[in-house]
């Protein structure tokens, strides 16, 4: 192309680059001229990429102008391509106050010996104490089991939720689909286990949304899309699905998502825009966005969510409520859609770290044939974070504070609670080449869907079919090149490398788990969704290396923005050390304290309400 | 693109592909219409394809007649990326009649393992027996020894031949570069080691030649091009180059190649064309062809190749020497110029199976930290390889007849031989998608060689120091998309499959090593080489799995067409199967016994002359 590219970035070997915290690298915060993009200005941009030619040339331009080709594509980068994210068990390191589970035990036994790690003083007592709190898996089980509530009871009243915040009144968004008979049935089963005397596990009766991008019977999987729940058959349970299953859960439904995944605010024109339970007028955060907020709303203590880029962790952080993506290959991806290769993977989102820990136990992947393939499962004994000694948490000062001020507050705040409540030490560092990761995950997600989808859906698929803010993001990830794509792996291979270094010197890394809080939903959005170039990059700018190095990262609450807003804060951990992350979370959402926690706008309590 | 592209293959699970004897999976021949394009036409051609828009929309009449969009990037393909070939410690299988070599041991040691496993009958008398043979390591071993040649006399010997065979009466372009003070310096030291009685190993003093694609002192490493050897410093030896250093062999010089190893001819337009000794009027096949050619003249008993896609395997066999490919991982690959990430490896050229052994043992990669991360090294005791029982070779008879008639029935022979010798069973299977998977290695291979070499080099190149045939090619391997390069992922998953379950079944799968044998070299191509589909594609036939599925592989010569010249059968092991596979080449070599040898045109005696 004739057209001026700035000078390619020559990167120095990455062994050379200096990570401590006086280091010269520079901190690159995107680009923020691109105005927001609504309505038929959407629909204009669509048509343009969309036209052969004109639209290489608008590409080009896009990508320059972003620096795709400077950072990326022309860059000279001395590593060779990193192609996956995933880690050997060799990676993993013996973490400090675990219980290791057996790889024989079924996903009921390993929720009993969660449930055995948690404190009993977190155990609840159903009459709310001072200030909201939302009802945990315990309380389920512990109200089944004596009587105070039964299942069906619950997901009568669930369905009645779901029906209220789904109508023209509050339009919440939080469904993509729900099948109240399928949600009762279940309920029914499991209230009948609960009367036998013989429930499967503390998560039966207890309900949980999926994302609509994992396989969950009878419905079909519509990955927040028109037409690709007709184009492909759901034919069994995902894998997590399954496991939670097992363990006697409700499958409450499907949550919506914005489509593809290939968005961050979740505003779904064929569903609806999932709202923010706390501002109705704001955004949820995607693209796991309905089950951020249908945990949020007190619809079901836990949900399950897919993150190939942030998409649990971003609206977690948005909707208040925590949000966790283990080590790249600790879930099985089996039934998640393929929008992807190597940066996704299922997550889950709960009001507490504590049902965050119980639900992953139910779900961890422990079907490798060889323990060599991946490490053992370790459960935190939360019960004993307090007096685990000597953590040291990575902070990247520049970074850390290219956000809100309300963020930045709050989140320093809560750093300093970790280290005046626990004694941990911070450790000053630099992670280099960030904004480049971003664009080099970019770059990779977009290759990997294409590649993934186009032969088998998206060649022969009815354009007018798909929102205008995705046939945007589909013309971008179809326009790369497997130099791009090449050199976005040879970035991966850096930044392993800076992970790996940095994690030599800290037990994670800490951040804001986003740059913005819940951004306001314009109505132009609602039926063309929106281009927001400079709230979408706020919003990611701390999830990439979760995705693209396949790293466990947990974000957990800490408070309030001026607006009402929640904020979260992020943990990045070295691989496999779910087990230390859960205890940093579980030591922030102590230290915040539970008293802190607001009631969103909309809420529904299904325990105690007559 | 709005031509006509013919509907795109779709792919069944690879698990429902039959691939016993009797399956109905259709075997593609390339498509054979492309005419040889020479002189004026290929510098059109380059020109055309190195116009903006006319370039790439020629480009893509070009793959689509290849049927690039047909068989791999439009194709329904179920299974996802395998992105390289490199297998794990766990894929070894105990294998017969081995010595196992410790892990500590030094190049020289491991070379003394190595000789010990070569039968002492083959130990050669200086007077040829009946019929041509070409000197081996041992025979210079013992003639240095004895006191009958020294290192300096031969090495002096060996110049002077090079100087003759590089005039321009034979002009046979076996070497880019050879400095005599280099080689002669080197031959004296080892001349002093045997005179105080303390040679190195039994290769000290044995010559050479290493492939100008691999470093080694003092020379620049060209690639086979006119400026990459300014371009990019050589500071140290090849691993490969510095283990056999160890062992006390002299480099020779750094053998010609095909330019960038972009094809497969051996026709250099900056160096010279290598002449085939059997024949100076036609090719020595490429890239390797310098290293081959010089063996097959007796300049040397062994040389360094690389092979990417067949690049020592097939200038090898027509050559009439042993070509071998060891698995992915078993050779260090630093030093060796980074045309590719996930195909190329280091091989060896020599003119017997013993010292493809030797040299082999000299420069096994042993530096990895931890034993679960290759497998240990075993030699094969070649002196029990008559007594082996049980060895299964796996035939797919439509791929096997995909051969000249005379390579065909050679080869047929050959096969039979070891059925009749050693009682060795064949089985017959279907190995399927040989063309698609040949598309997804030219996508793969392309597109590494361009993200590698682009930033560095290509992008700031002046593309007149460039042979007007690889102009051609750096445009084909620049014009992939993502989705290309994922697609050809795939179909390497697919591959990978199906040699696992045909290696279920049989120790080895036997081909001819090339379609054709050596064709003729036309003066027109001299200058600005040729593109000959026809003979390309015949020629890379049978070499594709031992680099995209990082297999090892081995080609030994089995005889001569009516026109003299030599043709090669090839044994594609399991992974980490070397002594495996030495052991068949052994076999296959005794059971034709050497005395069907013939003499090159082109020889050189550096022992016994005078």
């Amino acid at each position: 192309m004739g057209f001026f590219i700035p000078p390619p970035k020559v990167y120095k070997p990455a062994a050379e680059v200096d990570l401590g915290p006086d280091s010269d690298e520079h901190y690159i915060s995107p680009n923020v001229k691109a105005p927001r993009v609504a309505g038929f200005l959407v629909k204009m941009l669509a048509w343009v990429l969309e036209t052969p030619v004109l639209g290489w040339i608008v590409l080009g331009v896009l990508k320059r102008d972003n620096l795709v080709y400077k950072l990326v594509s022309d860059a000279e980068i001395p590593e060779p391509p990193l192609f996956t994210a995933t880690h050997t068990w060799q990676a993993a390191i013996q973490e400090q106050s675990v219980r290791v589970t057996e790889s024989r035990l079924s996903p009921a036994e390993r929720v009993q010996e969660a449930v055995a790690c948690v404190p009993a003083a977190a155990q609840a007592q159903l009459e709310p104490a001072a200030g909201f709190r939302r009802w945990t898996v315990r309380d389920f089980h512990r109200a089944y089991r004596s009587g105070q509530a039964t299942p069906t009871m619950v997901a009568r009243r669930f369905l009645a939720a779901v029906e209220e915040c789904s109508g023209p009144d509050l339009n919440m968004g939080f469904f993509i689909s729900c099948d109240p008979a399928d949600v009762l049935r279940q309920a029914e089963d499991s209230t009948r286990r609960y009367q036998q005397g013989a429930p499967l596990s503390a998560m039966d009766g207890v309900l949980v949304a999926v994302k609509d991008e994992l396989d969950c019977l009878p419905y079909p999987t519509s990955g927040g899309t028109r037409w690709l729940g007709s184009a492909r058959r759901c034919a069994a349970d995902a894998a997590c699905v399954a496991q939670l299953r097992a363990c006697g859960a409700v499958m409450a439904g499907k949550a919506n998502m914005h489509e593809l995944g290939a968005g961050t605010s979740g505003i779904n024109p064929h569903h609806g825009a999932t709202r923010n339970p706390y501002n109705v007028g704001r955004v949820s955060g995607g693209s796991s966005g309905g089950s951020a907020a249908a945990v949020c709303a007190g619809l079901c203590p836990v949900a399950l969510g897919a993150d190939g880029g942030g998409s649990v962790r971003m609206p977690a952080a948005l909707c208040g409520v925590v949000g966790f993506k283990p080590t790249a290959g600790r879930l099985s991806n089996s039934g998640l859609l393929p929008l992807n290769w190597t940066v996704g993977m299922p997550g889950i989102l709960a009001a507490t770290v504590e049902d965050t820990l119980i639900a992953y136990a139910a779900i961890a992947d422990q079907s490798k044939p060889s323990p060599l393939q991946q490490p053992e499962l370790n459960l935190p004994m939360l019960t004993r974070t307090r007096s685990m000694p000597s953590i040291r948490l990575a902070k990247y000062a520049k970074w850390f504070d290219d956000s809100s001020e309300d963020i930045r507050s709050l989140c320093g705040k809560a750093l300093q609670m970790l280290r005046t409540h626990y004694g941990w030490e911070s450790v000053d560092v630099t992670v280099p080449e960030i904004e480049e990761m971003r664009l080099a995950h970019y770059v990779t997600m977009g290759s990997e869907c294409t590649a993934s989808l186009a032969a088998k859906y998206l060649d022969s698929m009815d354009r007018s079919e798909v929102g205008w803010d995705v046939r945007i993001a589909l013309s971008a990830y179809g326009s790369f090149s497997s130099r791009d794509y090449l050199s976005a792996q040879r970035l991966r291979c850096r930044q392993m490398y800076f992970h790996e270094k940095i994690f030599e010197t800290a037990d994670a890394i800490v951040t804001p788990m986003t740059g913005v809080t819940a951004y306001a939903l314009q109505d132009d959005a609602l039926s063309t969704g929106e281009l927001d170039y400079i709230n979408g990059a706020a919003l990611v700018r701390y999830s990439i290396a979760g995705n693209f190095l396949g790293l466990p990262a947990i974000t957990v609450p800490v408070g309030y923005d001026r607006g009402g807003l929640p904020v979260g804060l992020q943990f990045i951990g070295r691989p496999w050390s779910e087990a230390t992350l859960l205890h940093l979370a579980y030591a922030m959402q102590e230290a915040c304290g539970k008293k802190v926690l607001r009631k969103p706008k909309v809420h529904y309590d299904l325990l105690t309400k007559e």
